[in-house]
């Protein structure tokens, strides 16, 4: 946390996007899968080039989206070790089914800055 | 729906992802508001280039993942006249915040194929 809003303060395009959407099994509901998912977001915060996490899960369907500065730190949050593990652990016991997408972010805009942070295109 | 999966099948990469996540007002709960989301997406569904959507929303916070063939279908969804009166409407009773983030998706794989769909670099 140690932020007020649950939306991410990413700062200027371009920036990359993990967008990890997950179908969950009865087993996700678990205090385990609870304990692995904040243990993983504590890991991900202090990973270099860590922008922010946007996450939502309800009717069995989750969407998390994870914003980083590069996809260089992307993929290195993707190689550690113990986020590995649980990459292991989630497709045999919590995901009936999963998507990720790696995608580079060239606009955005929010509800109380409706201007800048606009690239070229 | 028409399709089993709350996983949206979005093809070969690359493609566009509209990247909107919330935090949503006590009266996002209404059934208004489940209503005007049913005819987003019907309506979405009916646009050219569409390839899916993917939402969830849980604890005030409501993330949602819409995936065009291109930055322009994507533009051409924010301006249909329908969805720009919803987009008004959010603004001023459903949502205390949002963002929104338009990504082109450069590399995805999914728990059922580990492999494939993987741009160069």
């Amino acid at each position: 946390m140690g932020d007020a809003s649950p939306l991410a303060d990413t700062g200027e395009v371009p920036y990359t996007a993990v967008i990890f959407t997950s179908v969950r099994r009865p087993a996700a509901a678990s205090p385990e899968y609870a304990a692995a998912a904040a243990r993983m977001d504590e890991l991900a915060r202090e990973q270099p080039g860590y922008l922010g996490i946007e996450s939502a899960a309800g009717d069995g369907v989750g969407v998390t989206v994870s914003y980083w500065a590069s996809p260089e730190a992307a993929r290195a949050w993707k190689a550690v070790a113990e986020h590995a593990a649980v990459q292991v652990l989630g497709r045999e016991r919590w995901y009936a089914d999963y998507r990720v997408r790696i995608a580079t972010v060239e606009r955005d805009y929010g509800m109380h800055r409706a201007t800048g942070r606009r690239a070229a295109g």
